[in-house]
C-alpha cells in the first residue's frame, strides 16, 4: 500500500468501517441478503458503472502524458467491454434484460455519488478526481478479499458467490494496484512525494471521506431496496 | 457516404478542395516532400494525436449511451495503443527518438486545430464535437485513398508509401465509416434525420468548414516547416 | 407562460405537485415549520448556491452569443452578490456565522441535485442545462406567490415572512421570467419553435422531471432536519 | 510585483520582450500603425474577448470559495457590461456595426490563443488557466503603462490615444493587480507560498510562456491586417 492511498484510508476510520463493514455487505457475505434486494443494487451498479466509465474517459481528456493516457484509456476500454458484459450477463441470469437495465430509474444515492466525482474533475486537476474514485476502486478490492477470506473460498453453493470472486480476485487486485499507482504518479507530479505536507492535503483528504460516505449511501440503497 | 457527412462536405467546397489537394498532399504524392517537411509534419501530428484522443475521450464522457460510450472508447484505446506506436515507431526509423517527440513544441497551427475542436465540445454537445472531428477522420481517409489510386499503389519504392497505404488502407476506411455512422445516430437523436432543415445546421456546416480551414493550416505548418 | 415550460411543467404532474405543495412548503406556509429545520435548510441552501452559481458560470461557458452571455453573466454577478449577501445575512439574524456556513457539511440530497445539474451541463449543451434550473427557478416563484396568496400577505409576525415575501416578490418573478426567455431563445436556437415535436423532447422533459424530483429530496432533507 | 508573477514573467524574458516591445506595439505608440491594421486588430479582440469572458466564467465554475467566485463573477460581470460595450463603441466610431462585429470570421492565431487558455482550464485545475490568462491581462497593463510614458501622455490628437489610455489607467492597473492577488490566493491553497519549488513549476512555467508566445502571435496578425 502507498503511503499515501494508506494515509487516505485512515484519514476518517469510522466513515471507512462504515463502508467496508456495511450490513449490507455482511449480508453479502453470509448469504443472508434477499435477492431482491441484490437485484436493485445491481441494476443501479449497471448505471453506477455507465457514469464511472464517463469519470474515467473525463481523466483521459484531463492529461497529456501518454502513460497516463494509456492507462486510462485502458481501464475505459476493459470496462466498456468486459465489466459492462459482466454486469449485463449477471443480470441476464437474474432475468433482466438489457431493456430493463436501460429503463431503471437512477437513486438519488446513484447521482449524488458518481456526479459527484464528475464535478471534482472538472472543478479540480485529474488527482482530485482520483483521489475521489478510490474508495470506489480500492474499497471494493478490500471487501471482496475479505469476503472471501471469511467465507472460506466461497464456496461454490454461495449464493454470491461470483460477485465476491470478483472482487476477491488477482485481477481486481491488480485493477486497484494499478489505480493506487497512477494515483500516486500523478501526486508526484502535481504536488510532490509528501502530499500530507501540501495545503491540498485536507481537501484531498475531505474528498476521499464524502466519497467513502456517499458510498455508505450505495449500500444503504441497497439495503432499502427498489 | 450519409447524406449529411455529403452535405458537410459540400457546404464549401472552395475550402474542402483547398484541404484535400493542398501542395503539401501533392508533395506527398509525387513524393517531391522535403524529408525535413515530413518529418517535421510527423512530429506535430504526434502531439495532434495526443489531442485527438483527449477529443475521443470528451466523447465519451459526452454520452450516457452504451453503444456510444462503446465506440468512442474502443476508438480511444486503439489510437493511444496502435496509433500512437505507430507514429512512434514511424519517428524511431527516421531517427527521432520518444524523447524528441516529448520535448516538441507544439506548433500554433496544432494548437488551433486541437483546442478548436475540444471546445467545441464543452460548448455544444457531442454532435457539435463529432461535426468538427469529421473533415480529419473523412478526410484523411479520402486523400489516402486518392494518393494510392494516382501512384499506382504505391509503389513499394515510394518515399511515402507507408502513410499513403495506412490512410489508404481498408482499416482506415472502416475507421471513416465508424465516425460517419456514429455522426449520424447521434445527429439522429439530437435533431432528426434532415438536420439540414433545422436552426443548428449553420452553425455545424460553420464548424465543418472552420475545422477543414484548420487543416489547411496544419498542411501550410508541415509545407514552412520547423 | 412559454409554451415550452408549460409543457415541461406538465410532463410529470405527480411529481411537480409532490415538489410545489410538499409537506415543507405546506410547513413553511402555515409557520409550524420547526426553527431548527428551516435553518438546516437554510444552510444547505447557502451550498447550494455556490453550485447553482457555479452551473450559471458554466451557461456563460456554453455560449458564444452576446446577450446569452450578458444575461448568464448578470445572474452569476446578482448571485453572488446580492443573493448570496441575503442568505448570509438571514443566517446571521439567526444566529449562524459565515464560519458555521462554510463548515457545514453537505448533505447528499444537496449533492445529488446540484451536481446532477452540472453534469447535464457537461454531457450536453446549453439547453440541456437550462432545462435542468428551471424546477428551481421557477418552481420557487410559483411556490412564493401561491404562499403569499395563502397566507395573505405574508402577515408581518409569520415566521417565515421574509422566505415568503423574496419568492413571492415582483424581483424574482422577474428572476423566473428572464429565465423562462433565455430558455425559450436558446431553444428555438438548437431546435426550434416546437421542441415536442423534435427527438431529444423525450429527454429533456425526464431532465425536467428528474430535477424536480431532486427538488422533492431537497425539501425531505428539510423536513429531516440536520 | 508578487514574486510568483516576477518569475513567470522572468521565465523566457526574449519572448516577453518579444511580445510586450512586438512591432505592432511599437507603432501604435509612434503612431504610425495603418488604421486598417488596428482595426483588423480591434474586431479580433472583440472576438477575444467573447472567449476570455468564457475563460473567466470557467474559473468561477472551478472553484467553490466564495472570495474567488465574486472576484471572477465580477470580472465576467464587468467585461460583459462594460468592456464589450466599450469595443462596441469603439469599434462604432470606426464605421464598424455590432453586426460587422458578429460576421468577422475568427483569425487562427485567435483560435489558438483563447481555445489554449480553455483547454488548461479544463485540463488542470483553476491556477494553471489564471496563469495562462496572466500575460494578457498583465502584459497590456505594462504595455500601456509604458506607451503613455513614451508618448507623454499620451497626447490628444494620438491616432491611439483611446487604446494608449485605457490600458495605461489606473483601472486597468487595479484589474492587474486583482488578477495577480487571485492567482497568488489560488496558488497558495494549491500549491503554497513557494510554487517555484513545486513539481508543478516547469509546467506553470511552460503555460505562461506558450501564452505570450500566442500574444506574440496576435501581434503579428494585427500587423499582417485582415
Amino acid at each position: 500500500m502507498t503511503e499515501l492511498y494508506a494515509r487516505l484510508r485512515a484519514t476518517d476510520p469510522e466513515t471507512w468501517r462504515a463502508y467496508v463493514e456495511h450490513a449490507f455487505v455482511r449480508a453479502l457475505g453470509d448469504g443472508s441478503l434477499p435477492r431482491a434486494n441484490f437485484l436493485h443494487y445491481l441494476r443501479q451498479d449497471y448505471i453506477f458503472l455507465i457514469h464511472f466509465i464517463r469519470a474515467c474517459a473525463l481523466g483521459v481528456h484531463k492529461t497529456d502524458r501518454i502513460a497516463e493516457i494509456r492507462q486510462l484509456a485502458g481501464t475505459v476500454h476493459a470496462l466498456s467491454e468486459f465489466e459492462m458484459q459482466l454486469h449485463i450477463q449477471t443480470c441476464a441470469r437474474a432475468g433482466l434484460s438489457e431493456a430493463d437495465l436501460a429503463t431503471t430509474p437512477e437513486e438519488p444515492e446513484n447521482l449524488s455519488y458518481t456526479r459527484y466525482v464528475l464535478d471534482l474533475g472538472h472543478r479540480g486537476d485529474l488527482l482530485d478526481m482520483l483521489v475521489a474514485q478510490a474508495p470506489c476502486v480500492l474499497g471494493y478490492g478490500e471487501i471482496g478479499r475479505r469476503l472471501a477470506a471469511e467465507t472460506g473460498g466461497p464456496p461454490a453453493g454461495h449464493p454470491y458467490a461470483e460477485w465476491i470472486s470478483t472482487y476477491a480476485s488477482e485481477e481486481f487486485r491488480q485493477v486497484g494496484a494499478a489505480h493506487e499507482a497512477l494515483m500516486e504518479a500523478v501526486c508526484r507530479r502535481r504536488i510532490g512525494p509528501e502530499p500530507w505536507t501540501s495545503p491540498r492535503w485536507a481537501e484531498l483528504a475531505a474528498s476521499f471521506v464524502t466519497a467513502s460516505r456517499l458510498e455508505v449511501g450505495f449500500w444503504d440503497m441497497g439495503l432499502r431496496g427498489g
